[in-house]
């Protein structure tokens, strides 16, 4: 049961009482549905998953896509429908390489203010290095329309070649995505801010997330430059991690953070905050 | 509530009932605990998480070791309180450095038989020197007993000091951690190895991850040269994520993932699969 199948399960619960007259009882309930029998631990004889996984997170199932019923017993319209979802299912994979801008000056006041440092500078020089050496054919570049990470894409897209497509997007922007569990001490945004920021960078999951389209032919690598909040609330979501786990994570600046999205919707996660192409002394997270 | 908690609270919903005479009610019931007013969306406004960290995972808080009572009126009492959880509290980080075993013979049919491959040697070759750059203070390390493991850590050991401590362990050996969600078709063990290897898995990642000691003075990093699945697993766990979604990861060989264990016993991953380090050429995961 995910979290969200959890939530809306609330107050489903019904239970029979043999009752007795006059008098109030309390009784030890058991939740009768097998969903709700969780092995206390991974290693239990009676394991059942604690979060099964949702295969249509992005609403493009194929089957999910299709209108005409399975069940009619036309031949026709069988056959209808196995081309029909045929039509909508994806054949490529889409990759989505996640980077975390440089390091910047955290003395700035405003975002423009808030630019590269010289070692932030470097940083991205040698992400852009790395992204030529895995010489993928990258499909377009993605950044946050924040100075630091339109300052990384810069500097990235001199090692990529000429005609990339370049895009920049506001959903894309840091912010605060949902209260961390636990909760960090030392940052505690006004409700405010979760309010706004989280559904902004969840409408940014939506749009960047997906599998890939039924006509999309070949694999696909998108770059997308942003932010340390925003890459570990999309990682959540993308593995349907709780995603009030985000801070669990630490990224370096300039790192690498691979999802992989298959045409069947799996999603997986292939590396998280690699900065290992950067010699040990260029390395930084704050 | 973890999904430990959850499965440790089954059968302990106490429900005052007001009885009605010989009749069978059915009622929807509205558990009370705020813990259980999950948000359906990280974006609403009514959050709650829908997983609470359990600050006690490894059974180490200062305040579950101490046996004197905290409300006890006594200065005296309250004093020798106070000191036993200062004395009981750590003071330093623990860092456990993960590394996967490099590429190997996969047609091999025993252990034995599953050496490296010269590709193998070269990314453990390779794991060694970013380990020797990164210049730590290292504690030891630990390898799992299998031969991919031993071999390589044997090579990474030709980076590090002479004097470094090398321990051996069963417990680290490859295996079925527990039933993936969602499955892989391609790979479906028996039962039995579950059954077996998942609590040997578990003994695992309960012996290596908890906080430092109380009497650890100083911040530690030990290696830990093991299997995917094993990594994949205590990642999760340690993440206090559901374990059955390890396989919603994906480690290169020869890479390093990066957990970090602060006193407080917040865990932080820092990088997950990392092989920057490697020319791309070099890189493989199967």
């Amino acid at each position: 049961m995910t979290w969200r199948q959890r939530a809306q399960g609330l107050g489903k619960v019904v239970v029979g009482v043999s009752a007795v007259t006059g008098a109030l009882v309390a009784i030890y309930l058991q939740k009768k549905s097998p969903e709700d029998r969780i092995a206390a631990t991974s290693w239990t004889t009676n394991f059942k998953p604690s979060i099964i996984w949702d295969s249509n997170w992005d609403k493009r199932e194929p089957d999910s896509l299709v209108k005409v019923s399975k069940d009619n017993p036309d031949p026709k319209q069988q056959k209808d429908y196995e081309n029909l979802v045929m039509k909508n299912t994806p054949k490529a994979t889409r990759h989505l390489i996640l980077i975390r801008h440089g390091n910047y000056n955290l003395d700035g006041e405003t975002d423009q203010m808030r630019y590269l440092t010289k070692l932030g500078r470097e940083q991205a020089e040698l992400t852009g290095l790395r992204l030529q050496a895995l010489n993928k054919q990258y499909l377009k570049l993605v950044s946050s329309t924040m100075t630091r990470a339109v300052e990384t894409a810069d500097i990235i897209l001199k090692s990529l070649p000429k005609d990339l497509p370049v895009e920049r997007s506001d959903l894309l922007r840091e912010g605060a995505p949902i209260p961390p569990e636990p909760p960090l001490g030392s940052w505690r945004p006004e409700k405010q801010q979760f309010f706004e920021d989280g559904a902004r960078i969840e409408a940014a999951f939506r749009h960047y997330f997906h599998r890939a389209s039924p006509d999309q032919t070949t694999d696909s690598y998108e770059i997308i430059v942003c932010h340390a909040n925003v890459i570990r609330y999309f990682v959540c979501r993308a593995l349907q991690f709780p995603p009030e786990g985000w801070l669990r994570m630490s990224l370096n600046h300039g790192s690498i953070t691979w999802v992989t999205i298959r045409p069947s919707g799996r999603v997986v996660l292939r590396a998280l905050g690699e900065a290992g192409f950067m010699p040990p002394a260029k390395i930084s997270s704050m």
